[in-house]
């Protein structure tokens, strides 16, 4: 293998690696130090790839968008009935790999208050995971498995918060939230999409 | 006032106090020192009341669900038909006061991975919440707001994570979550108790 395609490899495997551990530990609980124990290497080889903590935790936060986005990656295409659901399906915590992913995001939303960088790396996930679903949605309308009147983008919204709600109560209450009622959860309110949109309240819009 | 009072009533204030501090600046931020800076007293008068900077997070959290609860007991009761939503109004962030409240809970989600007692403190402010969902959408259903065949606590768990994810979006991005927004999204999720569940997905329930 090339020397520098190797470099990158070794990289992502010790952001993973860190990942799994802030999963675990939380963002306090790990250090350079630490994480090389963890590696099974010396702090050199750490530092030799990242050049603080910060850098540590960045990278950690990202390798774990990028499992969820390989997730994303393998599903089928938008013409696919199931796709808004598979597109929640895919970062719901459903199981270890997802709740660790989610773990690893939740440890940094504290963070997000104090350190601009971060709070800007979680809207960029949020965003990018909006338009997927809102893309998928759109789709399904055209489709005529959503209702002609719904807004794609609010409704991506809603689901995008449903899910994140949900997430973030079950990677801490499994037993309040195991699989199944996260996935019918979601799925009654994909369900409901088919179904022509709420009422105004009146002046809602105006008031924006 | 009796000297008991008074002193439970400037532990308060210092817990509210803290709250803010942590709303702005983060849980790492916030120091005995810096609160009893921004309290205008020496670092004597707030060890007088907390033992340590672990007692004063914890009744930083507290002074918040307590804010929450104050604007939760003053809402008219379950035989009032907008009580689900008022709930949920409650404890959206609509204004500055709610909004610093889920930046002070937000502060404390990635401790909840290492620290136990900090994840029984926001299990337990879930709990809270849920229960006050679950009787009034079951009231509501008594008086035919929302369909009989529904479950109460599968909505009200479903609603509050929607209010969770709306929240925890929207305290970092009031740009896309303006508070007409936060309450059209709730408004349409709870718009749609009054219609029947959907289907069950075949097995569902024998696999949980």
């Amino acid at each position: 293998m090339p020397a520098r395609i190797d470099a990158d490899a070794r990289r992502r495997d010790i952001a993973r690696l860190a990942a799994r551990l802030i999963a675990t530990h939380g963002a306090d609980n790990i250090s350079l130090r630490s994480l090389a124990a963890a590696a099974g290497a010396s702090t050199t080889v750490i530092t030799h790839y990242f050049a603080n903590k910060a850098e540590v935790l960045e990278a950690a936060y990202r390798a774990s968008v990028d499992q969820a986005r390989e997730r994303v990656e393998a599903l089928p295409g938008d013409d696919d009935p199931r796709r808004v659901l598979l597109l929640c399906e895919a970062v719901l915590p459903l199981d270890e790999p997802r709740r660790m992913n989610w773990l690893t995001w939740l440890a940094f939303v504290g963070a997000a208050i104090s350190e601009p960088r971060m709070a800007e790396l979680q809207r960029r996930r949020v965003a990018g995971h909006r338009e997927l679903l809102t893309r998928a949605i759109s789709a399904a309308k055209r489709a005529g498995r959503v209702h002609p009147d719904r807004d794609a983008l609010d409704d991506a919204r809603a689901l995008l918060a449903l899910v994140h709600g949900v997430a973030s109560y079950a990677v801490f209450d499994l037993e309040d939230w195991p699989a199944d009622r996260q996935l019918d959860t979601v799925r009654a309110f994909v369900a409901q999409l088919a179904t022509p949109p709420a009422p105004e309240r009146p002046g809602s819009k105006a008031a924006s």
